[in-house]
């Protein structure tokens, strides 16, 4: 095979990907079907099989695909930012756009916890390390942090991480489905609360 | 129809909506069909339509069964309690017990959130009024904490209850999804942070 074949391949490959994504966020990873699929691109199944093998496959690749994409417009542009506090609000920043700059419309991690929580295999346990890989960013943003001098001594980062992650599922939640005007804005109420508590006190650092 | 006979009759209906819950929070709202349902319980397709009519019938008697049920398991005996923090407090304690005291294996109500946010219809509103009737109890009870003294005046009743609703899913994703041994505690700590932040300064009280 030429490079430029394979190259061809590739994007076909991440082109169908990304739609299988969009997909499995609207109607679950259960109901992403090589044979659905297929109909919904207008390609041939035999064809879809060959690229994915199975519907465990293609659900697979679908995660790494979305953990990927995660990876590369959250937590990429976020740790450019200055160690400290700084990187802390980035990822909260960038986490927040997500939905949006995911290209995804919505968020499949919280569509997919839901729907594999009481499952048991490869691709929920693909889904807990990449949100386990994502709670130890948060908190190693967190102990920068602490380094830096912006947080207390005695802040668990770990803690810091989980709670931050309530939030952004409360976020979500208030956002997606009460479709509550204020949930931003309560969204970013809660995030202050959580590094106002973090933070080393004005009075304590002068 | 003697009186004995209504109360067979809605023992049955409940006995069903019962197992419909159990099956709906496990597979989701869409996968709860008049047939699938029937197949479970052995009973004739026909007499389940008889009983519910249409599978959206069914949906929204099994949410507001549901409803039902978190209010006799989890509002009720919460009210009990002394108006103020402890009544806030015993909100949240009932709140983690629930997908133990519902008896429904898990939680039906993130499942069906994650399931019906991007739709329409009524089963969606009447989740969603479920939920602002269920946020609306946690902001009066916290108002009952500021008549009383407990919090501060300026707090926020609204922004409360969105924070602890946050904890809430926080603590189900750590819990359900993550397996994370330390989830309760998490989010008893995280609860305690929303308390602190919002109870009156012992100095200033004294």
């Amino acid at each position: 095979m030429t490079s430029a074949a394979v190259r061809k391949g590739e994007l076909t490959r991440q082109a169908i990907l990304e739609q299988a994504a969009r997909m499995a966020a609207r109607v679950g990873l259960e109901g992403l079907t090589i044979g659905v699929l297929a109909d919904e691109l207008q390609l041939s199944k035999s064809g879809l099989f060959a690229h994915f093998k199975s519907k465990e496959a293609l659900q697979l690749q679908v995660l790494e695909f979305g953990i990927a994409r995660f990876v590369e417009r959250v937590i990429r542009p976020a740790l450019a930012a200055p160690r400290g506090e700084k990187r802390v609000h980035a990822l909260f920043e960038h986490w927040l756009e997500w939905p949006k700059s995911s290209g995804l419309a919505g968020c499949m991690f919280v569509a997919f916890s839901t729907e594999l929580d009481d499952r048991t295999g490869p691709v929920r346990d693909r889904l807990v390390q990449g949100q386990k890989d994502w709670l130890d960013v948060i908190a190693n943003a967190v102990r920068t942090g602490v380094a830096e001098g912006d947080f207390r001594e005695d802040v668990d980062a770990e803690q810091f991480a989980h709670e931050l992650y309530g939030i952004m599922l409360g976020g979500h939640h208030a956002l997606r489905l009460l479709r509550s005007r204020g949930a931003v804005d309560r969204t970013r109420r809660a995030f202050a609360r959580l590094l106002d508590d973090a933070r080393v006190a004005e009075k304590a650092k002068g």
